[in-house]
């Protein structure tokens, strides 16, 4: 049994994931190590993930990028879900999450870790209720063994982070019940799990049981991803009490990791508006003690289908702003359909443009310096180097292609009276 | 001569552009007047603009959408600029500017005018200096009368509102000199005043003239809206000396207006960290004593090429979070090429979606009732009502209907795992 990133970080020996991961980052080896060691920062790394590019997620860090793809009970097709994995990579995602609820969910797993080079996570709880209402007749026969026996399977195969709604306690769910919420639980894992807790009058495994899952995470380093099973799907239910109260618990459980050297992020919401965003990601911060922050959206606005990932991308910009390590991304299919290679790679980008919009406002030199160069390039009306700057040099291309201007020099969009043509040629008369 | 909307405000006389902009804000129309008095709101309404649906822009009204279209020197077809307008007002635009500098844009601004149905701005020194260019063989050949003329010309013909460059003054080039900027120069309007200004080493007639511009706008109720012709074209660029001597101008010509009771907007940045939104909106608003302010964006990054429509949204929901009360769109073909139909349209909705959460961050009423029906549609798995009140229903539809789940209620997401539907059920039988 190897030790975890995290047990090698607190003995001071470099791990070669420590080492990639600073090389990425410019960062001192010793100063990532440091971050590891106090659970301010992870590298998710299974150990049995062969050939993987690891990534580390945390403090200082580049803030990343999570593409989910997977299939759903309605669409159960594996060649497109390895298309919507081409899609994410291509678009320059940090990681993957495996989310498929359809089809044969160990060969679709298996088959998307043997092609992700990055992180690929997943949320078992999925499997295991699944697995229960096919072969048992209903979710509520799932038992806690189910549950942990999928958590080993999915860790054996090489699962690098899980998503573990370990924070749906008793406790959290009456908080819940004496809210009054528009939305309830819109969680998946949540629901499943809700269910299942309200049927037996028991507590949830994940939570009771931590110690079972610190065992399995610890024996592969699996990073958990602490869920947010009561994150809220409304903005009108954001930062509320029962959001709250599993945040508490979800900080009480990081610390609790640590000690076992399993790594840890924290997972937020969801529906948030802009001017609680700020709140959310100090509040994190605070009660985890500097635990990674992953968070879904947040989207600012519930009526944006179709463009969810613009409401995303407004949220998680303010929210890396101010803290968040790690952005989930949302598609423009989001509240209406299961995503399409075509909305992943949208979503993606989207996503990274909020990443790269918060680094920019935090002034991380390597952003700063590459929408400088950008803009050099545009005073310099060098378009090739305009195009290779892009988020997307794709796109851009294809958008100055199918618009010839008049000269090389220009755009259509203003033509021959482009503002910066006409300084520089004039400068260049005078 | 008719009264402007600010003089009869001023009388304590009532307007029917004040009374229809009351019903739609649901303000009591004389709080409204009282703002259009004090300048702290303005109703774009040319005395000559048949036909008119006015729209208030201001403290405490929603926060309005402008769209640009317009031809270039490159693409001047008319038939599609009509397009690109029928898309802006079918995406759910306030206003529109006409942006032309190609073709014969008295005809065009003409055509646009006759057919649009809500407030549409322009640029007018871009006719004067392309005339100039033209006519007498460069943009250094136009006088003062040139550009009084088709002011006159252009506000005869109906437009609600003018950007005039006024505050590009000596003074403020000689900032810009000594600031040392990547991108100097990027409005197109501000490179024309600028180039001719320098070559003749004469103060900008915008500004030297201002009394006769007031005649003018005062004479067709036309609202100013003083230009930002040295706004930051780069994050690098954002909040400099030349951008702050501009607005220091432009706060000083608005008192000027306002005692000649002529209604003025501000117009403001263009690429801004992140970081500094608030503190521009701020700054604006305690420099100009409250005018309605009017933001190009603010785009966040330089290098969202062919998605900056994302980037604008972002800089736009902070920025009218922050007070910021008019956000002009951006397409994703900004720094690419002239924008298509289809462009325009994404490029609304993006700016809708910015102006909507920063109304859901302020609790507007109607925003946030709106959410709120939204999210009990959602709760209800009502998709019919989900579909309406989605901020653009064709594409919603559309998604759903590529996609269509096995069963009425739930989407292909989640299919029967839906979290909502899990636990509806769940709560059914107990």
């Amino acid at each position: 049994m190897a030790d975890t990133q995290m047990a090698k970080a607190k003995k001071g020996e470099l791990t070669p994931e420590m080492e990639a991961v600073a090389l990425q980052e410019g960062l001192e080896p010793e100063a990532l190590m440091e971050k590891v060691a106090s659970g301010r920062a992870v590298i998710p790394a299974n150990v049995n993930h062969r050939g993987l590019t690891p990534r580390g997620i945390g403090e200082g860090l580049r803030v990343k990028v999570n593409a989910n793809i997977g299939t759903s009970s309605d669409q159960t097709d594996l060649e497109e879900e390895l298309r919507k994995l081409e899609a994410a990579l291509e678009a320059g995602t940090d990681t993957v999450m495996d989310l498929s609820t359809g089809g044969d969910l160990d060969q679709i797993r298996r088959k998307i870790l043997e092609r992700c080079p990055l992180p690929l996570g997943t949320v078992p709880i999925y499997q295991a209720a699944i697995e229960a209402a096919e072969r048992k007749g209903g979710i509520i026969f799932m038992t806690p063994d189910d549950i942990f026996k999928v958590i080993e399977r999915q860790a054996q195969d090489g699962v690098d982070f899980m998503t573990v709604h370990c924070g749906v306690t008793l406790a959290s769910l009456e908080r819940l019940r004496r809210q009054g919420r528009i939305t309830d639980i819109v969680s998946r894992g949540g629901a499943f799990l809700a269910t299942w807790m309200i049927y037996h009058g028991k507590e949830n495994p994940l939570y009771e049981q931590f110690d079972r899952l610190l065992e399995i995470a610890s024996r592969y380093d699996v990073t958990l991803s602490l869920g947010d099973g009561l994150r809220p799907g409304s903005v009108a239910d954001a930062t509320d009490r029962p959001q709250l109260q599993e945040l508490i618990f979800l900080g009480e459980l990081a610390e609790e990791a640590w000690e076992e050297n399993v790594q840890v992020m924290i997972e937020g919401p969801g529906h948030v508006p802009l001017d609680q965003v700020a709140a959310n990601i100090q509040l994190q911060k605070r009660i985890c003690k500097g635990a990674p922050f992953y968070v879904l959206g947040p989207l600012v606005t519930d009526i944006a289908s179709g463009y969810d990932h613009i409401a995303c991308a407004i949220g998680g910009a303010i929210a890396a702003y101010w803290g968040a390590d790690f952005l989930c991304y949302v598609t423009p299919a989001e509240h209406l359909r299961l995503p399409t290679p075509e909305d992943v790679r949208e979503g993606v980008i989207a996503t990274r443009i909020a990443a790269h919009a918060a680094e920019v406002a935090r002034r991380r030199p390597s952003a700063w310096q590459r929408d400088l160069e950008m803009s050099q390039a545009r005073k310099a009306l060098d378009w090739d180097t305009q195009i290779r700057l892009s988020i997307d040099p794709e796109k851009a291309r294809k958008y100055r292609e199918q618009s010839p201007p008049s000269t090389d020099e220009v755009c259509t969009m203003c033509g021959k009276f482009c503002a910066i043509k006409l300084v520089k040629d004039f400068l260049k008369r005078g």
